[in-house]
């Protein structure tokens, strides 16, 4: 094994590997591997669990393997690590790398200026294609994903941009400034790491350069493999939230940890479940005369939760591209209440006919109907307008979005059915 | 409007526009473009509305649109059209583009060829480096995204790959062979998309090439704007799947469309309500002789199902992650077990308290407690091994697994809690 982890597997296999493994056998397979080669498995390695063990680490071998990242990732874990082992890191670099590497530990770690690196080839606009060429040969290699040359002026602000491909066919004689490019994308270090995500799908960029919001200078670039992170973390976020699940939850952290998060998540439910069964309790007189609403009351409260988590479900996800505004909402919740109405009437008759079969009661039969199709009308409402109106004020619709939820549609369709039964039935 | 969507707008503003407006308004604004940008704004809107357009075009306006795409994209849209149309677009094209896009067409939209296009820059070995940068300029523009020059022997088999930022570093006189790079990605036709993401993933790829699995011959290359696509959209997929969404469920489709889509879901819930219903009612007689069980019972089953979702989410996405393996799912099994067990003591014992105060009886708070536990357990076991098993028979765990684990967690959140009091308290 020790011979597989240290040459024989490509490191980024290695990561793999030591993510899909339990936490013990995660330590015991990272002691096998070569100090020497620690940096370059880091590197692929989910920041996370990247993090775990950069903790355990001194700051002497910590030092050693910085020297293995690219100036963004290292931020990234400098900003997980303690000042103190970070200020010894730091000082162990080059000046012109140290304040590279502080300049990027500035910005927080979701806007464009967490993303960004700090390896751009930038050219001046006056000089030839020929010049250029020879310049670029004087380099012992280029950073990955360089797609485009950066022009900019004496001042370092950014005046175009020369994509390689261009480059490769102009005429040697012409001028820079004749060939760049003006029309292009830029990114400002405040953007937000979901706006520039987004930028980049559409767009279909393989790297951006960001400037200096306020000086307009050129501060780095964002390279479409860390976007891809963000694209992959945001869809996941929306998922697990929904579940009451931490971002970071990896499938394989150890037991205390796991417990300690989903406690607080089942603690919340439990509220919510109570105030479900305080409304039933309203209405023990009726329940007491007839058992049969103690059977059937399930369904009305389960139908209604899942064609609201339908909606919900949809609305999360339409926010997330940025889909949904003022003008359609009010589209969009016409829909769902026209959708709620028929598929209300549909499964009513429904659940109705059964319910007459099951207990011999035509009363009841009307009763529920009448309680289903009030409480998928509720579903529709909630589920269209709880996360339009979550994400104005603030909260993340899909972590608050489905316990709300739920409680609304349960509360609503114990509320409904017992409460017509009462009135009709006792 | 018109002069906005007709070049004052870029394409993908349009197109974003577009995808986020309701079926009616949509079409008008597709109305007020003119016909000779209509291919531009195609190309950036997502493929399910694209061909919902193209559909209701005559062939001649295809023909003239689909000049505007590259051969991909051109073929993933062809796939969703009638034979005869396709036929005609294809006579329209010359000898080499038609025989490309045929060759595209005949791979499945999820594998690796599906996702290829055939744009690729070739250059045989024995060249110099010299001779290479005239070669390129000999064309008038590189395709978008060539990172890499794709070095072939005489039959077209993959020799190696040339960065162009090695190239533009690399002696002039030096020959390709001497600087290629022999290990790198190759995709072969067959590899499913989701394969092919997580490469490009992991392997931090802008583009790589595609060959055939059994002639080893060059077929083309995929690049990283279509691999986001896919990797946007197997994420939205768990999470759309797990409340019973279509993967092209649009935020505007038409009532009729999502009523259809939602009405199906809503059945087959129903279905499990029923069963839970009958479970409750075989308990007819202790309900109707305690009626504080009718109002607790939601409790129980509504922490097993909270409990159980969140460890389905939890195992869908390491599956999906290819992090689950026969190894580690013992381990899994175990840690969620153990899990369950804590949170089942900590939370029964809560439940048990509330419940003597509210009802002051203490035997139903002894019952209550170990009902939940009982399920909590429960829970934990079906929403670790339920995807496994799912996805072993070939079961789309995120779709089918929420449905079976509430009916679980429901049908032992009852039976147990029931079952305990007809015991006990009866
Ligand atoms: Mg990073
Ligand atoms: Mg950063
Ligand atoms: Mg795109
Ligand atoms: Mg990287
Ligand atoms: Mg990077
Ligand atoms: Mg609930
Ligand atoms: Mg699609
Ligand atoms: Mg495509
Ligand atoms: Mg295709
Ligand atoms: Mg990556
Ligand atoms: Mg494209
Ligand atoms: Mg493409
Ligand atoms: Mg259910």
């Amino acid at each position: 094994i020790r011979y597989l982890l240290n040459g024989a597997l490509p490191a980024q296999d290695v990561a793999r590997l030591l993510e899909s493994s339990p936490p013990k056998e995660r330590k015991l397979l990272w002691e096998l591997i070569d100090a020497k080669n620690e940096g370059e498995v880091l590197q692929y390695l989910s920041e996370d669990i990247g993090i775990q063990f950069l903790k355990n680490m001194d700051t002497e071998r910590l030092i050693a393997v910085s020297e293995h990242f690219e100036s963004d990732d290292l931020a990234d874990l400098l900003q997980h690590l303690p000042e103190k082992v970070v200020k010894e890191v730091l000082a162990s670099m080059s000046g012109q790398d140290r304040a590279r590497v502080e300049a990027l530990l500035s910005y927080s770690e979701d806007s464009a200026g967490g993303l960004m690196n700090t390896d751009t080839i930038t050219i001046r606009p006056n000089i030839t294609v020929d010049i250029a060429f020879r310049y670029l040969r004087r380099h012992t290699s280029l950073p990955d994903m360089t797609d485009n040359l950066l022009v900019v002026s004496r001042s370092d602000r950014l005046l175009g941009i020369l994509p390689l491909t261009k480059l490769l066919v102009s005429d040697t004689n012409a001028t820079i400034r004749d060939i760049m490019e003006t029309e292009f994308t830029v990114i400002t270090a405040e953007t937000s790491a979901s706006d520039v995500a987004h930028l980049f799908e559409n767009m279909d960029l393989v790297s951006a350069p960001v400037i200096d919001g306020t000086t307009k200078k050129l501060l780095g670039r964002i390279t479409i493999d860390d976007v891809v992170d963000v694209i992959r973390d945001e869809a996941e976020h929306s998922m697990l939230s929904m579940a009451g699940l931490d971002d970071d939850e990896d499938t394989f952290s150890p037991i205390m940890q796991t417990t300690r998060r989903r406690a607080v998540w089942l603690g919340i439910n439990l509220i919510t479940a109570f105030i479900a069964s305080y409304v039933i309790g309203l209405f023990q007189n009726t329940l007491d005369q007839v058992v049969a609403l103690a059977i059937l009351m399930p369904i009305v409260a389960s139908m209604g939760g899942i064609a609201g988590s339908q909606v919900l479900t949809l609305v999360i996800r339409g926010i997330a591209l940025n889909q949904i505004g003022s003008t359609n909402a009010r589209w969009l919740l016409n829909r769902e209440l026209v959708v709620g109405l028929i598929n209300g009437l549909l499964w009513a008759s429904v659940i109705a006919a059964l319910t007459a079969l099951w207990f011999d009661n035509i009363k009841i039969a009307y009763i529920i109907a009448g309680a289903t199709i009030i409480n998928l009308l509720f579903a529709a409402a909630t589920g269209t307008l709880l996360p339009i109106l979550l994400k104005k004020i603030g909260i993340d619709p899909a972590l608050a979005g489905s316990v709300i939820l739920t409680t609304v549609t349960d509360v609503v369709g114990f509320l409904s059915f017992l409460g017509l039964a009462t009135i009709f039935l006792i």
